[in-house]
């Protein structure tokens, strides 16, 4: 597994999730073209990849591929939406994201707000039309997913996470902060990820045993690949990351490798890689090229 | 059916509603706070209103409560989600509402924005625990429920109303806008109102027919409710209204009272709510108390 590959998985990615986003009309395509913009902005989808990997690796027959689809372009647009909104003015205020305008910037800031809100709501009504069409098992493990996706995505979640770290923020208490990063890394990072690798295994009819499991794996990563994240911030170059470095310690911005060094951040990459590779190994399938892609993920250097 | 009958409701519709909103623990509480705090400021709780009295028509046992408990609150944490954006600095820039302090203008931009996306979240979230203890002939109805109200809170529903509206706005295209007004008040307005009589009927077993003439009667109510407000607005005093009146068109705000008269507006008002008790009509059902909910709402001078 190298960059490319994970480019052409992007590419492919990209060619499910485009079919299922809206298409506007004389009446909405000033917030379609908004929605859209933002979900077509890139990224590595690294979520419904990890989707898509795990149900391969419980998936006896590839049958319900429609709902894999619909879950993975429902998860991106939380996603997507997530850094909408945390881009706008009163969050991170960021105009550029992988070298493009965000949202707000290219659409106004109450267009930044909607098309967060649009695509947020679209990737219920997605679920909600797949759920429609279902029955029998198939739409128990919907529903299953669906209950995973809206509470790691909520106050309990995502949500809840970014709110913490606003809040400490806001009330300028960096103490407070570090006493708090397991939480806010956990919710505001680990939780999608967790949410991918779970639904995978859902609806692939994996045992909820299994579905535990990939939800400790999910966290593992999450954690790994926000504090590989925070190192590459100080030790990368602007070339290789394609960014500008010192970002976070421009921004004032507490992580796990500012507050606790970084030969302790190294430690803790490697603690939560080997506990994710522990429990995929319990696992009597093949997951080999799960392991790849977590390894390359967290290994990388930009 | 009068105000004191009508504040009495929403009294009732509180105690249900409240019962389902997330407690906060020492991790959440911020943004729970946040979160209830925008819920209960208040309101008529004319939405999970008027989804109970629809409910009440076509149900011939009263079996299933808890799904419609739980449709009452998702659709009004949807409701107050777009309150909670609509009054952010970048939208209609509201620091009060019915007395009290927006969320944002309470807990800071940020978490005007955060406490929206949790609770519009958190609506799809009580969904989903309701389904996955849902099976048979329940879950397919919770289904039907499900896909309604993510379609019409979306971009094709009262997203995209709002989206229109704002984009006519602020390209100062007035003409463009007031070409529009129907479209942006069957979907910023109607859509949701449309949604509540649908799932009140969807959860009691109706018909694809009967769910279909409660959506015109909602529709036929959006509008008719909608025009009411503009024209209080223009004829009413402060004292009754209980806000300044005037404010539409001191906001330059173009509505259908505004643009085409006040002579019109009462016209349209009329036209609306005797369509909306026409196809009432053809229902083989009580229907009196939702017909005098709604001739109150209609007529109401505040």
């Amino acid at each position: 597994m190298n960059k490319e590959d994970l480019l052409t998985k992007a590419e492919e990615i990209n060619a499910i999730i485009y079919d299922f986003l809206p298409e506007g009309d004389a009446y909405d395509e000033q917030i379609v073209s908004a929605m859209n913009y933002s979900v077509q902005a890139g990224g590595k989808r690294l979520r419904p990849l990890l989707m898509q990997e795990s149900f391969r690796i419980f998936a006896l027959d590839a049958e319900d591929l429609l709902a894999l689809q619909v879950f993975m372009t429902a998860i991106e647009c939380i996603h997507t939406y997530s850094l909408c909104h945390d881009d706008l003015p009163a969050m991170d205020n960021d105009m550029y994201r992988r070298g493009n305008l965000t949202t707000h910037a290219k659409f106004g800031e109450a267009f930044g707000i909607l098309a967060g809100d649009g695509l947020l709501n679209y990737a219920y009504e997605l679920i909600a039309m797949l759920m429609q069409r279902q029955e029998g098992e198939a739409l128990k493990r919907s529903a299953a997913a669906f209950a995973v996706l809206s509470q790691k995505a909520g106050y309990r979640g995502m949500v809840g996470g970014q709110s913490l770290d606003v809040y400490f923020d806001e009330a300028g208490d960096a103490e407070g902060k570090v006493d708090h990063l397991d939480y806010i890394y956990e919710n505001k990072t680990a939780a999608l990820l967790e949410a991918s690798l779970m639904i995978g295994a859902i609806l692939a009819g994996a045992s909820d045993e299994d579905v535990q499991i990939m939800e400790v794996v999910g966290k593992d990563v999450g954690f790994a690949f926000q504090i590989r994240d925070d190192i590459l911030d100080i030790t990368s170059t602007q070339e290789v990351l394609g960014k500008p470095i010192g970002s976070d310690e421009k921004n004032g911005k507490i992580t796990i490798a500012s507050a606790f060094g970084l030969e302790d951040a190294e430690r803790d990459v490697r603690r939560y890689t080997n506990h994710a590779m522990h429990y995929l190994q319990k696992l009597p399938f093949q997951t080999e090229q799960l392991k790849e892609i977590i390894t390359y993920l967290i290994d990388r250097d930009s």
